[in-house]
């Protein structure tokens, strides 16, 4: 086997009042990522979309994953990579994180599987900082295991699969920029500890809910005290979205990753799209353009192409 | 039926990382509670121990909790409590809270159970407004559902019964007192966001690990960055009872409720017994007598008498 073609999906981070630790990993969008092993000890990158995304090694968050897997293999040997993204780079649906998961977890399969999905997600963290500045796991971490994931831990690194029932996300994209400098200047440094106490009650009620399939208590759970009151007003008719959404039967949503997406959680598919079509109309006032799809939680991260 | 014999057990708040929100049931030590239904529409409280707690209804914290009650079906009758407390007041196990839910508790029965558990829980919440001066049901909500629970929200009043393995708890109570005043006193206002993130990653964790009954994950979720750094200098030789019971084969522990008691789960009756003679031994330096007691956590929470 000298070629592994992978499907990188698409992931939610900062699940409403999880924020830093709580995430999830969508059916779609997921990227394409094509690695072939080669003799020479390099790294090759090419991109098969139109984002301009940097193929130096150094500089792309994939060449930087598979550095820290050639470099803990003190390899002789290098890959090929070749990217088709169908995840929009600045989303806030994890975009980064499918590019860098992919590949190693792509490059795992050529090396007869060596890694732990654990050790996967520490290299692909890699990539996280290169794009952010911070080793986070947030999105990595659905992207490898697949399905919602808690991140307890990030040095060392911890991360539980929740259990959790059939849940299908409607994701819109407005088609602006938020620096991911500017969603964080607006948080607060400090907090108040009653806030905090709502917040980790609904933390704990959320797992809980996931794990007992318990929808409503689901629903009441998805309430964010700190992080949404800071970074709402970052995304026009973020309120609109929301509250057309929930009329309508979504279960609950927020800010998916540090934005711009929105994302809704929903029971059922039907549900699903009438929210989708909720979500659009709240948004077309703002003159924004936008994208918006229906995908199912996926029990799967990275897996690959049939 | 004329006359309700009950027991009502002690409980754990505020476990570990699960400040405000997580608590569990002790199968013992439990309060023994019998209530009367009489004509006259008033409340007479008498004590068959030597606690000197008031019988003033509206001073007694059954006796408030019972007069909710009796509000509530505009009653034209009223009840006689007798209580023998195990449970000593001021431990930080849970003795007022097993006073007013067992009063609740057994006049519903007298009533034909017409009260859901959470109603109950609202009523025994008068006791804990007289007892701390704030309606919280950390105490209540365990000790009348059982098991672990955790309170998503106190108004309104949100419930979350919590799936977990068999588990034992040691509890070691130092004769000291601590004032609930000083407890809250040494607590901070505001906190780190990141030190919040890290409290609600561990609360996720946590109930994830009940839920999954993964022993280790839920060893490694028992951190409390908060409330144990503020708190743990109230009691003597915490850290060294902490360190021996981790020693020793404990999962985890800390102060239950505000203290001055400590508790320390494990995964079965002899590791606790060995954990029981550390504690023992870590506190006796301190010169300070103390109770210490192995106990089962119990699904059930105040249970009629046989």
């Amino acid at each position: 086997m000298d070629s592994v073609r992978v499907h990188a999906p698409a992931t939610v981070a900062n699940v409403v009042c999880g924020f830093d630790c709580l995430g999830f990993a969508l059916a779609e969008p997921y990227d394409e990522i094509v690695v072939r092993k080669i003799g020479e000890p390099v790294i090759r990158i090419s991109h098969l979309d139109d984002f301009g995304l940097p193929t130096d090694p150094e500089r792309n968050v994939a060449g930087v994953a598979l550095r820290a897997m050639l470099d803990a293999v003190d390899a002789d040997f290098g890959f090929e990579v070749e990217i088709t993204k169908n995840i929009k780079p600045g989303s806030g649906i994890g975009s980064s994180s499918a590019s860098s998961c992919g590949a190693v977890a792509a490059a795992d399969h050529l090396l007869g599987g060596r890694f732990t999905k654990a050790e996967l997600v520490n290299f692909a963290m890699e990539g996280e900082k290169l794009a952010s500045g911070a080793r986070h796991a947030d999105n990595v971490a659905p992207c490898i295991f697949g399905g919602f994931t808690l991140v307890r831990s990030t040095e060392p690194l911890d991360i539980v699969q929740l259990k959790f029932p059939p849940l299908f996300a409607v994701v819109i994209h407005p088609q602006i920029e938020i620096k991911t400098a500017d969603a964080r200047a607006v948080l607060p440094k400090q907090i108040q500890l009653s806030d905090a106490v709502k917040q980790w009650s609904n933390v704990g009620s959320l797992v809980a809910a996931l794990a007992a399939g318990d929808l409503e208590l689901l629903a009441r759970s998805m309430e964010d005290h700190i992080v949404e009151p800071a970074r709402r007003s970052l995304i026009p008719n973020f309120d609109q979205v929301k509250e057309a959404s929930l009329a309508t039967g979504a279960l609950g949503g927020g800010i998916s990753g540090s934005g711009p997406s929105i994302f809704m959680l929903c029971e059922a598919r039907k549900i699903a799209e009438a929210v989708l079509d909720a979500m659009a109309e709240a948004y077309d006032p703002t003159g924004i353009d936008f994208q918006i799809h229906v995908s199912e939680i996926s029990s799967t991260g990275v897996r690959l192409a049939e």
